[in-house]
């Protein structure tokens, strides 16, 4: 367990008050790790409800008063807005100001600060904290307790920077790894993409049925379950799906050839390889569950 | 809403007194609705901590003795033992005596009945209450309770021991529905059995990565609610697999086709594609757990 140094932020900048960025700001206030916390949003609602909430000390004038002399700025926004949303802070960045973010892929974010930002001083950063609820009344400050969370800064990324992003995420209560970001999205496309896929797929396979509501009527827990992450945002999951498109072709492509390998064993009775898969799978699925109690 | 008659057994005999043989007889003794409940199983000690658990009232001495005179015999034992037991029961069974079971798959255990019983006594049936609890100490009165259950009866069988069957499932709670053995074993390849084929299928591709801990290590709740089925029985969803082939095979290969859509739409970076296949699962998802609710 690395020492968590008492670093305080005087200002940090969050673009998108969500579950994300709201809970980081909960969690570094609760700690007395920042001054203040500056919002911006293009909901002026969830603005408001994060003010009452306690979540951030005031609502930015424009994007200008948002980011000067901050800290830290986090971009919790849509990966589609990432382009514009950059370009608009880069005039105003003072030079200690980090930039980091928290999306779900890192290579496109990554390009993106590379081509708008001083690289130097921008470390991408991924929760590994998903949740189907959204927005700023859905964020609570344990969010991330025990939570894994990664940088993928490049080798020319200050040390300092990174350290500070290390250190805001550890005081939120993340365990910070330190990865590439191609690294990173070859991880989160077999462990967390192509499941979403493959729950997608089997929903809209079933939905396309003329008996669809009577198989959804015998739909039972286990179904329930595999299915969750098939009720997540559409848009936000086919911008993962294409921003992390090669990773996530190659391991289909693996998949798919293992589901053939599976429907030949099925076809010729060859109980001993099903039983195998099966066997093999479940021990490792118990043995991952034991280590997560 | 159909009304239940007051229907009362004199003799239960249960062969596999574990949790869905042990959850019914603990329903039924609830509402007064079996004077006596037998057990028959392998296990001494699964025996002897049913009977102190109140589930059964005596242990059968022998086959003989556990079917004599029963209104019932549930069958709650591994389709790989049906047919001995069948075989074992049959001499034994009173002409007023009804044979059901609790199998996954109908079309299999009907032509294991047909076989070895007078098929107008035999009542095929499958509650839909899977856990992954087992045995007597798991068992609960209220596992049933506003679950579904089929019953697949064929056209020969009479109608009186339908009926009783299906009293006796109302009478544990249970919503019963009716319908062909083909018709449910079509149904629970789509909503289960092709599940549990690529949740196993999802873990046993990581398993063998050289990194595999590494990608077990950032697996989160997306993945682990995905693929909690992969860590039911092997031996038991082997034998489900290999029960019900011809329909899981086709399930299988239109899963497949699906697949090699959305890998085709991915690999064109066909974002309307993607989005409407993602967007329609997820309504349908939505809409689902709304019902559930």
């Amino acid at each position: 367990m690395e020492a968590i140094a008492n670093m305080k932020l005087t200002k940090l900048a969050i673009f998108g008050v969500g579950l994300i960025g709201g809970s980081l700001a909960l969690a570094l206030k609760q700690v007395g790790a920042v001054d203040e916390v500056v919002g911006v949003g293009r909901s002026h609602t969830n603005l408001e409800q994060a003010l009452a909430l306690g979540i951030i000390d005031r609502v930015a004038l424009d994007v200008a008063d948002a980011v000067r002399d901050a800290d830290v700025v986090l971009l919790a926004v849509p990966v589609g807005q990432m382009a514009t949303l950059m370009q608009a802070i880069a005039p105003h960045l003072a030079a200690h100001t980090i930039v980091t973010d928290a999306g779900s892929t890192k290579q496109d974010v990554l390009a993106l600060m590379q081509t708008y930002l001083p690289v130097a001083q921008c470390v991408p950063a991924h929760p590994i904290a998903g949740a189907e609820l959204s927005g700023a009344t859905a964020a609570r400050s344990a969010l991330y307790q025990g939570k894994n969370l990664i940088l993928t800064p490049l080798p020319q990324t200050n040390i300092a920077a990174v350290q500070t992003v290390r250190e805001m995420w550890q005081l939120a209560g993340a365990k910070v790894s330190e990865m590439s970001a191609a690294e990173h999205d070859a991880i989160f496309a077999t462990v967390s993409h192509l499941p979403h896929l493959l729950a997608y797929t089997l929903v809209d396979m079933i939905v396309q049925r003329e008996n669809a509501a009577v198989l959804f009527g015998f739909a039972a827990s286990g179904f329930r379950d595999f299915t969750r992450i098939a009720a997540s945002s559409p848009e936000m999951w086919c911008d993962i799906a294409l921003a992390n498109k090669d990773a996530l072709l190659m391991e289909l492509s693996a998949y798919q050839d293992k589901l053939t390998q599976l429907h030949t064993a099925l076809s010729q009775s060859d109980a001993d390889t099903i039983t195998q898969i099966f066997s093999r799978a479940q021990a490792a699925r118990q043995a991952w569950q034991t280590k997560l109690v």
